[in-house]
C-alpha cells in the first residue's frame, strides 16, 4: 500500500489537508442544508489522490459521503473517505452513510467532528465493526469554528448561534455626528459582508435601523445583483416601519417581530441556526446584556470621528469590573480595515 | 576576501541584518542623546564577524561610530562599518566620524539614512574621496520608522513628532459609565507603555485627566520602581490642578502650560522631539483637528462597555466625508489586546 511507505507526519498532514478540502466543500453549501448540517467529504484513492469531493444536498437529498462516492465510483475501493462530520448510522430521509461507505469498499474513514446527535451517532462504531479503519477528531478545530459552528451550537445549546457584526471607527462610532455612515469601512469589507449574508439563515435589525438607514438587507453579488439564496430578514421592535421600507420588498422573506426582548427573538428563530445581528446600538446592547451573543465580528476602520453614535449602547455595564470580556479568535486585514472575531469569555 | 566568495543576495541580507543590530543599539539610547539623533553602529571584521557595536553617547560624548570602533580596535582594519545614519563630516563638540573611520582603516561603510542636516551631511562623499566603498539606504525603512523617526520628523517638519496613544474598548470607550478605567487593557499592554515612556522626551495630558485620574505619568520598571530616565511631564489646560497631584511630585520634571491650543503646546516643546499625547478625549480631539498628530497608537481591548467616555471627542468632524482617515502601519497582539499603529493619510 502506498500509505505504509509514508512517514506518520506526512500521513497526518495529508489527512488534515483533505479535511480542509472537505470543509471548503461544506462551506459552499452552508445555509442550504437545514435542518441537516453542512458537511463535506473527500474520497482518496489507494494512491492518496482525490477521487471525489461532495457536500450535503438540500434536505431529502444525498449526504456528503454519498455525493463524493458517486464521483469517485470504483476508485473508492481500498481508499479513504475524509468527512467533516462522523458518518451517520441511521435511516432518515436517506439510508445510513456508513453502509454506503462499506459497500463502496472504503478501507479507511477519517472524520473531524463526532456526531453529537444521538440518533445519527454510532457511525464510527458501525464502521469499525465492518472492518474499516476509523480515525476521528482530525481537523476538528477548523470544522468546529467554521462550517459546523452554528449547527453544533444549536445541538449543544438548543438555540440559534448569534453573531453580532458591527462596523465602527477606531473610536467606536458607527456614524458621524450628522448620522452619515456610508462608508466607514472599505469596499473589501462590504464585499465580505455580502458573501457572508448568502450563507446565513437570518439577519436581524431593529426598527430604529430601518427608520434611520432604510437598509435592504439582501445578499448581493460583486456586480450588485441579488445572490441566489437570501437569508430571512428580521425586523425587531415596537415601532411602526413604513410600508415603503426596502426591507419589506419581495427580494427576500421578511419577519416582523413586535418585541424588544432578545429571548423572544431567538425563540422565534428556532429553526434558523445561523443568525446575524446587525444592530443598531441599543438592540446590540440588549442582546449583549442578555448573554445572547455567541460571536462578535468587529470591522474596525482606520478612521477617527470624535462624535456620532456609538456602536453599542446600554449593555448593562455600569463599572469597569462589569465589562463584557471576550477572547480574540482571529484578526485579519480586510483591505484598509481590520476584522476582529471574538467569542465571549467563558463561552 | 571572504566577501567576494558570498553571493550578492547573501551580502545584502548580511548588511540588512547588521543594520538591524545597529538599530537595536540605537534603540537602547533613544531618549538620551538629544539634541543629537540616537544612532547605532556595528563594525564587521574582514570575515564579516561582529567586532564592535556602539551607540550615540549623551551630548558632548562620542558618536556611535567612535564607540563601535573603540570596541573593535584593530579588527576594524579592512572591515565594514554599518551605521543607521550617514556618518557625520563636521567638527562639532566631537571630530568628524568620517575621519575616524578612515583612520581606523575601514574599507567599506554601509548606512541606512542620509543625513538631512546640511551641517553634518557630506559624509558619504568624504568617505568615497578617501577611497572607502560606501553604500547608503540599506534598511532605511526600518530606521526611519523606529529609532530616527522623531529626529527625522523634527529635521524635516521643524516641530516635535507627536504620537497619540489611547486605550479603549472595542466600542471606543476609555472608561466605564461611572468613570472607572483600571484596567481596560491587560498587564502586557501596560508594561509596553512603561517601556516606551522611558525613551520619550515628553508626555502630555490635559488638566481634565489630572483631575479625574491623578496619574503619575512616570516610566516604571516591571517591578514598579522608577526607570532611570523619566520624560518631561506636561499638563495642558486652563483649570487649576491640586498641589497634591501626583504629577507635581519630584519623581520627574513637570511643565504646566496654561493653554488649550495644541500649537502653543508644540511650540513650548521645541527642544523635545519625541512627544507622547495621552489624552483625554477633548485634548486628543483638539490635536487631531489641528493636524498635529503624526502617529496613533491604539490599544484595543477585547472588551465592550456600551456606556462611558469615548476615547476622542470634538475632532472637528461633522459628517462622514470629513472623517480623519489613517493608514495602518502595523497591528500586533499585546497579550489579549491589539496594538494598532497608524499614520495620517497624506502624511
Amino acid at each position: 500500500m502506498a500509505r505504509s511507505a509514508r512517514r506518520p507526519d506526512d500521513a497526518a498532514e495529508q489527512d488534515l489537508a483533505a479535511v480542509a478540502i472537505a470543509n471548503d466543500a461544506a462551506e459552499r453549501v452552508r445555509g442550504t442544508t437545514s435542518p441537516n448540517p453542512p458537511v463535506g467529504a473527500v474520497i482518496l484513492d489507494t494512491d492518496g489522490l482525490i477521487a471525489g469531493v461532495g457536500a450535503t444536498s438540500p434536505v431529502g437529498g444525498p449526504h456528503a459521503e454519498i455525493m463524493a462516492l458517486g464521483v469517485a465510483g470504483e476508485r473508492a475501493r481500498g481508499g479513504t473517505a475524509v468527512v467533516t462530520l462522523e458518518p451517520c448510522n441511521h435511516t432518515g430521509r436517506t439510508g445510513p452513510c456508513t453502509e454506503a461507505l462499506v459497500e463502496a469498499g472504503v478501507a479507511r474513514v477519517v472524520y473531524a467532528v463526532d456526531d453529537p446527535n444521538p440518533q445519527a451517532a454510532g457511525g464510527a462504531h458501525a464502521l469499525r465493526a465492518a472492518g474499516v479503519e476509523v480515525q476521528g477528531g482530525v481537523g476538528a478545530d477548523l470544522v468546529e469554528r467554521t462550517t459546523l459552528r452554528a449547527w453544533l451550537h444549536r445541538q449543544s445549546v438548543g438555540r440559534a448561534h448569534v453573531t453580532w457584526k458591527f462596523a465602527a471607527s477606531l473610536d467606536g462610532r458607527s456614524a458621524a455626528a450628522d448620522g452619515t455612515s456610508q462608508w466607514i469601512t472599505g469596499p473589501e469589507a462590504r464585499a465580505l459582508v455580502h458573501a457572508q449574508r448568502a450563507r446565513l439563515d437570518a439577519i436581524v435589525v431593529g426598527t430604529g435601523t430601518v427608520l434611520a438607514d432604510d437598509p435592504w438587507l439582501t445578499a448581493r453579488e460583486p456586480d450588485g445583483s441579488l445572490a441566489a439564496r437570501q437569508p430571512l430578514r428580521v425586523v425587531v421592535g415596537e415601532r411602526e416601519i413604513p410600508a415603503s421600507s426596502r426591507v419589506l420588498d419581495d427580494a427576500a422573506e421578511t419577519l416582523i417581530l413586535r418585541t424588544r426582548d432578545p429571548h423572544d427573538v431567538i425563540a422565534a428563530l428556532a429553526d434558523r441556526p445561523d443568525v446575524l445581528l446587525e444592530g443598531g446600538p441599543h438592540l446590540a446592547g440588549a442582546f449583549l446584556e442578555a448573554g445572547l451573543i455567541d460571536r462578535v465580528q468587529a470591522f474596525l476602520s482606520p478612521v477617527l470621528l470624535g462624535a456620532g453614535a456609538a456602536a453599542v449602547e446600554d449593555a448593562g455595564v455600569g463599572t469597569i469590573a462589569e465589562a463584557l470580556r471576550f477572547t480574540r479568535e482571529s484578526v485579519e486585514a480586510v483591505g484598509p480595515d481590520l476584522l476582529l472575531t471574538l467569542v465571549p469569555n467563558g463561552a
